[in-house]
């Protein structure tokens, strides 16, 4: 397969870019494709079947522009429908958000107690603890769910006290547990890190799922002989389903950088 | 046309319950057709583009219901989508929130200056500054956009600290400006009343769309000759388009009381 194909990367609306951020700084060569279904998001209040239902159109447009690789950068979708996407994938490797911050968080040696936050489906689905679980049996995981940080971070007050005070609130149970880690399990709480790190102490670890993903997938890149050789400069491409007031200022928030021409596919 | 035929109620998701609610208080005997897009909530973040179409469609699906009026329950698509639906409604009257808050507002006495607030679309399409401009030139009127109310409510933090410092900090500038009303202009925002009162303090009256909407509704039957005159139980159906974690608890706490069965359709 030709290593030059895009890298293709989706979630359930603006979030994922902070995986595609992740992806530029350690994967510079590589081309990527970025699907964001804005129009249906948020998906962590939806049912299974509605999310799998999403999940599978978005990896069958993907597919469609020839990726060499798919990034499920959406913890929610990573939660209840990588075997749908899987089954749409075939011989294409998929890699998710999930597998990638449960992976880097067993590997630390002074883990501890794992503490896991993230939206209600994600945190419901109790994804993360069952892999966790599946390469370390012995691994302590307490959970919380955190629906109002989504909608903190795309209202911008990531360093504001009413975000502070929810955070203390949300983190009371789990910082009760003795954790050495915190598995930021979604796209949008790297923007907290800052206000989690202060909130959660020196001692506390956090793992920052983005920056993970990019690390797994660097990995698999390298080991199936699919990294770019290209010596020009690699191809972004921003494909979303609406194009709503704010985005442009908060995606490019997420991306760290300028997000260009934005494509709006309808469905 | 048969006055027994139900009222057709609409919403993006649940908050139009509280609608529903008002309308049940008002008009006993009238039965109910509600329809709520929950998989496709919310849609104050989204392009009016987009709103128009899914407002089309959910119009579609209740004038096929035999619905005798038609209500947006919705701030959002009362904003930006009433042509669409007037359009699509031809002679089965069609009546919407922003028109009850307006009318409403405008007709009391004292109502001083006049605060609105409501979902960044809401606000950022100017409806109800226009409708109440439409009715009293004179009306000096002050908006604020307040993304962070739905998730709060729909977290169920209805008296808790973080919501009463947010809403202070989105209300400031409103209350800068020596306003006599407020305009509740997102039916979600009834459930936050309690508080939202201690905030703006006992000189600032609360316009609750929902009670105001349920009051207009009365009078147009009344004036059309369209009011049940049945003597039974009214009908009450729920049509949702997803039904998620925690649908039956939220929805049952904006309704009041008990949701009974509800309905999924598939799109």
């Amino acid at each position: 397969m030709d290593g030059d194909r895009p890298i293709g990367v989706f979630d359930s609306g603006v979030g994922g870019l902070t995986v595609v951020r992740a992806l530029m700084e350690r994967l510079p060569r590589e081309s990527i494709v970025y699907f964001g279904d804005t129009a249906r998001v948020p998906y962590g209040i939806k049912s299974v079947a509605t999310i799998e239902h999403f999940a599978a159109q978005i990896a069958d447009f993907l597919l469609g522009q020839s990726v060499k690789m798919l990034i499920v950068a959406c913890n929610t979708m990573a939660a209840v429908a990588t075997d749908v996407i899987r089954a749409r994938a075939g011989a294409i490797p998929v890699i998710d958000v999930i597998e990638a911050g449960a992976l880097a968080t067993v590997a630390h040696p002074d883990r501890g107690g794992i503490g896991v936050i993230g939206t209600p489906t994600t945190i419901n689905s109790n994804a993360y603890a069952r892999r966790i679980h599946a390469l370390d049996s012995s691994a302590r995981v307490y959970s919380q769910a955190c629906p109002l940080f989504v909608p903190l971070v795309e209202e911008g007050w990531l360093d504001h006290p009413v975000t502070r005070m929810t955070a203390q609130e949300y983190l009371r149970p789990v910082l009760a547990e003795d954790i050495g880690s915190l598995v930021l399990g979604c796209t949008h709480y790297p923007l907290l890190k800052p206000l989690l790190k202060d909130v959660v102490g020196p001692e506390v670890r956090l793992i920052d799922s983005a920056v993970t993903t990019a690390e797994l997938a660097a990995e698999s890149l390298n080991a199936m002989g699919l990294a770019s050789r290209r010596a020009g400069l690699p191809a972004y491409r921003f494909v979303v389903t609406d194009i709503p007031l704010r985005f442009q200022t908060i995606g490019e928030r997420f991306l760290g950088r300028s997000l260009g021409k934005v494509e709006r596919v309808d469905w």
